[in-house]
């Protein structure tokens, strides 16, 4: 049996090039005791990736060249040499850029089915993404009613739930996206308080138009000279919740962060998360976004690219700005569809 | 009757010029109903005074050019129109660079007298400055028994206080600072488990060699290159202390900070804080302070610059290192010693 594998091949330099992740096509081996095969369904593309491809250890090991192309991803079980899952069972697990993975069962996490959610869900809103949005603002900085948050990347997978988040805390909300037509998503169909186009607007003025009384909490997507608008209008005691530092991803070296001058002179607390801390209180993000789906009072948006052939192209798009909502690659069909 | 006063009289660029201060000699005006008059005995000079002479408003108002310039005091009370003080008590407050002060006893506080600590204490372990210390790392990094502590400024008069403050928490505590000298105070007399001269060693090498388990929590008082070694030490769930920036106070321009990649994947909770927060909780590190130096846990150095008329030159020193402790002026004599 063939199974189609993204190899990485060379640590990318900059942005990512063509070469750097290959296709292959390699013989899969017999299913051993304990073992699950897994058919891969849908692959989850996020900015964090372009970290795990740099060569150095981070909060996971480094990648080796020669290494799948890690991943998460969901999938169903089509064969079980383990006790522990059965064959049609859908799961969620980091299993990588192919078409089938054979495991043990290590982080293999089942979904339920039936539950009025399509499957696809479960990778972004009510999978990491929406975790993330859900610890990152409200276990980091504690949003109160009548603050005024201001979210980078808000019109991404994550910044568009956090933005929700903080609406349905009572928050003030103000999002800056790459895009006039991101920011009419924004005010439009999320109902946000402000909306600021980075890329052809001056952001600090916008922030003092539109945050007349300061910022109280800034979630942190992006990093750069957007960062630094920020944090000359952030109010005594701000928090700010440090979840992602995009523009700097695919730079060739270190980019210098802003001063401290200031999260120095108005006491803030700045705090870096990573959202596998959060897996073991999963039900606690599930049952609120599930519960403000229903209530209409959260929308997500994800963007499914067909064919796993097209997941080395479709990761570029992250950084471009150009995916519209959750980036998703369905390597296979959904049965539950 | 006259009153001798260092008058700010141009915003400094870069470093402290000679004509950035000057000194007058003013007439003193009559008491009035309500007013005090107070004949200051010793003055801080802090690394913050820098911050209040740049004509822009932080944590406190900006001082104007012609102001008396702004300093912490201790001083006595030679006249009272205000019921609420008498002639001889010994007080504290922000009575500027200058011999005399009339008030009317807002922000001004007595000091207790026969405690057994010498007046200056209450400059510097008693004051402000072992507040800064006291709540800068209880009550910010929540230090445990067995954790490594990197202290910078480390034979300063809050990082030493820092330090050894630490050491009673049953931290290891590795501090920073400019000489040999100073290295070996901080190792032979406050017991530290190493101490590194950034000045003449790797800084980053020093501390792979002292802190092999990592490091827990940062205290932080310079900014620049020491804060960028430590960051690719900091271990996951570290916790950093941002007290002072002092390598970029005199600085003509704005100093980039470190890169946040560091301070986002090993989830790092960085909080500033200015010490003016925790006045109201002034007794908690009295209590703890007084107790540890009367059991010889805590020691401490005053540099007691006497002479007014040195102020101006004396402050250099801070930014320079020359100082030997906490740095203070003697305006004139103090009646208790």
């Amino acid at each position: 049996m063939q199974n189609k594998q993204w190899i990485l091949s060379s640590f990318p330099k900059g942005d990512i090039q063509d070469g750097d992740l290959v296709l292959q096509e390699n013989e899969l081996s017999e299913l051993k005791d304990n073992e699950i095969l897994i058919r891969n369904i849908y692959l989850s593309l996020d900015p964090a990736n372009r970290g795990w491809m740099s060569g150095q250890a981070s909060y996971v090991d480094a990648m080796q060249i020669g290494d799948v192309m890690r991943g998460g991803t969901i999938g169903i079980i089509e064969d079980s040499k383990n006790e522990k899952f059965k064959k049609g069972e859908i799961v969620n697990c980091m299993g990588g850029w192919q078409e089938y993975l054979i495991s043990d069962g290590k982080g293999v996490r089942v979904i339920p089915q039936n539950t009025g959610f399509p499957l696809d869900s479960f990778m972004s809103v009510l999978g990491m993404t929406g975790m993330t949005a859900y610890f990152g603002l409200l276990d980091i900085t504690d949003p109160k009613e009548g603050e005024t948050l201001v979210v980078s990347a808000a019109a991404g997978a994550v910044g568009s739930i956090v933005c929700q988040i903080g609406k349905i805390k009572g928050c003030k909300v103000v999002g800056i996206a790459g895009s006039d037509e991101k920011c009419e998503w924004l005010t439009k169909n999320l109902k946000l308080d402000g909306a600021i186009n980075h890329k052809t607007e001056n952001v600090r003025k916008r922030l003092k138009e539109l945050c007349p009384d300061g910022i109280d909490i800034y979630f942190e997507n992006v990093g750069g000279p957007i960062t630094e608008a920020v944090l000359t209008r952030m109010n005594i005691k701000g928090r700010i919740s440090l979840c992602g530092l995009i523009s700097g991803y695919n730079a060739e070296s270190l980019v210098p962060g802003p001063a401290w001058g200031n999260l120095l002179i108005k006491r803030i607390k700045l705090q870096g998360f990573i959202i596998f801390d959060y897996y073991k209180r999963m039900m606690e993000s599930f049952m609120d976004l599930s519960q403000w789906i229903k209530e209409g009072k959260i929308q997500y948006k994800n963007d499914i690219v067909p064919g796993l052939e097209n997941a080395s192209t479709s990761i570029k798009k992250l950084f471009s700005g150009e995916n519209k909502g959750k980036l998703i690659i369905q390597v296979s069909e959904d049965p539950t569809s």
